[in-house]
Order: structure tokens, then sequence, then C-alpha cells
């Protein structure tokens, strides 16, 4: 299960992203498999994080990944080293993803055999926070070095969020970021998300995340 | 010189936004008034790296700036604190800057005592390298924590700026960031790009960066 393939993907208007975004959460349901749409901003962490999470469940859950990219596979390349099976999508430039293509990413996968899927989206905290993917449920990463104040300045992306994941806490020390001033601003905006702090490099909060994960997908298929 | 006037701007189709580009680009050749699109991801440090470069050459120069936000007026505000007069271009939701948004700030502004306008544009590796601002030169910030593979993934952003800042070398010693791989990477997209290494934190590199500013200022205005 590590081969990877890529499919090339083109912006499609849909009006109605929405209604085939909901199509898709129909046929997750039916499939009983959990789908996951990570975000964040380029270098936040995203790919890594993925990995650390693989290595945590993989044992427990079948798990496949969507790599979003604009032009690379290297994103897939270590996915699927980690032996788990992923889909490129490469967007040519496009900055976010739409429930079609992720629609076009499932089709590549054999979804009877997998509980989950994760979809890396594209790094970027603006476009993505806009379109619904047809995700159960939607994450992003903030990395330490990028700031406390991210909160103030992309409100909706922390907003649509069910999880963020403060990752690059290894950074803290380094760093004047101030954590209590970001849990406010982020519970301000969105009272409902839940808050973990994680480091891939020092495996730091990546149980709690992992315990997460395990618990939302294995109610949803259950 | 400290006040802060915001500007709402939307997206208007322009298939002739590099007309309006180009337009812009004489207008402040004959105004001679310099002007920088400054590009990079959320929190890779645009604001505070504009405020170390207003503070070293702001004696020599007379500089405005435009920021770009989807939804808040903070950076626009530590600019104008610093003494430098700041026009807030409020984008709600929209994930880059074009000429015609550009031109709006710039209306806001007396060019005539101006010698710089820079921009700042939204965070994005991804949509502002696709849309021609009208500015004379553009310039990339890519912090260390977002990693040395970023010119693998974004590559028209690095092919389309003329300076790249390498920012937040502070981190370098708790990072894994290859800095011979990343030059490769970077040149290999575009050989003519001129690389600084920066950190606003201990000023590193500021020096370095703000002469070639200077003297590309000059050269444009004389």
């Amino acid at each position: 299960m590590d081969e990877i393939r890529l499919i090339e993907v083109k912006e499609e208007i849909h009006a109605d992203n929405k209604v085939v975004a909901e199509k898709l959460r129909d046929r997750m349901a039916a499939e009983k498999t959990f789908l996951l749409n990570l975000m964040s901003s380029p270098g936040a962490g995203k790919t890594t994080l993925i990995l650390k999470t693989i290595e945590t469940i993989k044992d427990d859950l079948r798990m496949g990944v969507i790599e979003a990219d604009i032009d690379s596979i290297v994103d897939a390349e270590k996915v699927a080293a980690a032996g788990i099976e992923a889909i490129q999508l490469r967007t040519g430039g496009f900055c976010h993803l739409d429930a079609s293509m992720v629609e076009k990413g499932l089709n590549g996968l054999d979804l009877s055999v997998l509980d989950m899927v994760i979809i890396e989206n594209v790094g970027n905290l603006v476009c993505p926070a806009e379109f619904d993917t047809g995700a159960i449920k939607n994450v992003m990463i903030l990395s330490v070095p990028e700031g406390d104040d991210k909160p103030l300045k992309y409100p909706l992306m922390f907003s649509v969020c069910d999880v963020l994941l403060v990752n690059k806490i290894d950074y803290l020390e380094a760093s004047d970021f101030n954590m209590t001033a970001l849990n406010e601003r982020v519970l301000a905006l969105n009272p409902d998300i839940k808050i973990f702090q994680t480091s891939s490099k020092t495996g730091q909060g990546i149980e709690d995340w992992a315990a997460w994960l395990r618990e939302a997908t294995t109610t949803f298929i259950r």
C-alpha cells in the first residue's frame, strides 16, 4: 500500500459546492469512513504531524491520506513511505480544495477498507477556510513561530475549525508567543473549539490529539 | 503623519490587471516614488521586518506603507506608531491584492512627498504570486521555521520575486533548516534572485537588506 497516485485537479466553479460537500458526507457515513480536513499556513507542520499521527494510531485504525499540493509530490511520497495509501492532488496553482476535488481523491481510494481519510489541504489560512471540503471535522494547525496574533488576522479559519493544534511548542522558549492571549482570541471567535498543544519534534501532546481523533473516528464509524 | 486610514476593497475581476499594473508603474515613475510589494506566509514576520526597515532608513528616505489585511487593522496601527503614514486596505476575506486595490491605497497617500511605498500583501504564498500589483520590485520573506522545502511547494512565488529574505535566522539553531539546500532550490527556480538572511529580533542582516532597498529606491527616483 505504498504507491503514490497523482491526480491533476482544476477549478470548476461550483455554486453548489455545499451540495457536493453534503453528498460527500452522506457517502462517508454510508461507507463508515471518517473524513478529516487539515489546514494551516505553509510550513506549520501538517505533513510531519500527519506522519506522527499515523505512527500513533495506524495499529488501531486503517488510514488513507489525500495530499493537496500546487506543484510537487514530496508530501505524498513521505506518507507513502510510512506505509499508508496516499493520493496526491496536484492543484496546479490553485489555492484551496473544494468538495469535488476531494471527491476525485476519494474515488482513487478503496474506502471499504479504510476507517479514516485525512485531507492535507493547500498551505493557506485564507481560501481553504471558505470552501467546505465535505469533511466530517475540520482541524487547523497554528505553529508557535507564526505568532499569537493570527486569530485577529485570519478569523474565519479559526471560526470554521473543530480543533486547533498549537504546534511546534518546542519553539515556545525561543519565542514571545503568549499562549493565554492566543487561547482568549481563539475562544472569543469559536467557544466550542478544542485546543491541543503539540510538538512533532518532542512528541508532546501527540497522544492527546491522537486520542481525540481515535474517539471521533470510532464514534462516526460505529 | 501617524493617522490610519482604512479603505475597504473588494474583488473586481480585471482581465486587464496587467494593464492596470503597467499604468501604475508609469505613474510611480512620473511621481518618482518607488513601490515595493512584500509577500510571505502568515506569521513569517512581514510587519516586524517593515518596522525594522523603517527604523533603518527613515532618515534617508520618505516612506509610506500600504497594509493589506483581511479583517484587522493591527499592522497599520503598528506602522503608524513608528511615525510613518499608513493606509490599511481591508480585503474582507479576499486572499491577495491586485493592481486596482493597490491603486486605491496609493490614492490615499500624498506621493509627491514620498520616495517609497511598501505594500504588505495578504499573508499567503499562493494567490499573491499570481497578481501583478504594479510594484517596481517584488520581495518575499521565508521564515526559517517554515522549512527549506517551500520552493518545491510554492515555486511560482519564488520565481516572481526579485529578493528573498530568509528571516528569523535566530531560529536556525533550534531547527533542521538546511540553508544550502534552500539556496539551491531557490536559485534553480530563479537564478537572478538576491537572497539575504535576516533576523528582526537580533538585527542580523537588516543593514544589508536596507542597503539594497536604499540603492534600488535612489536608482529609481533619480
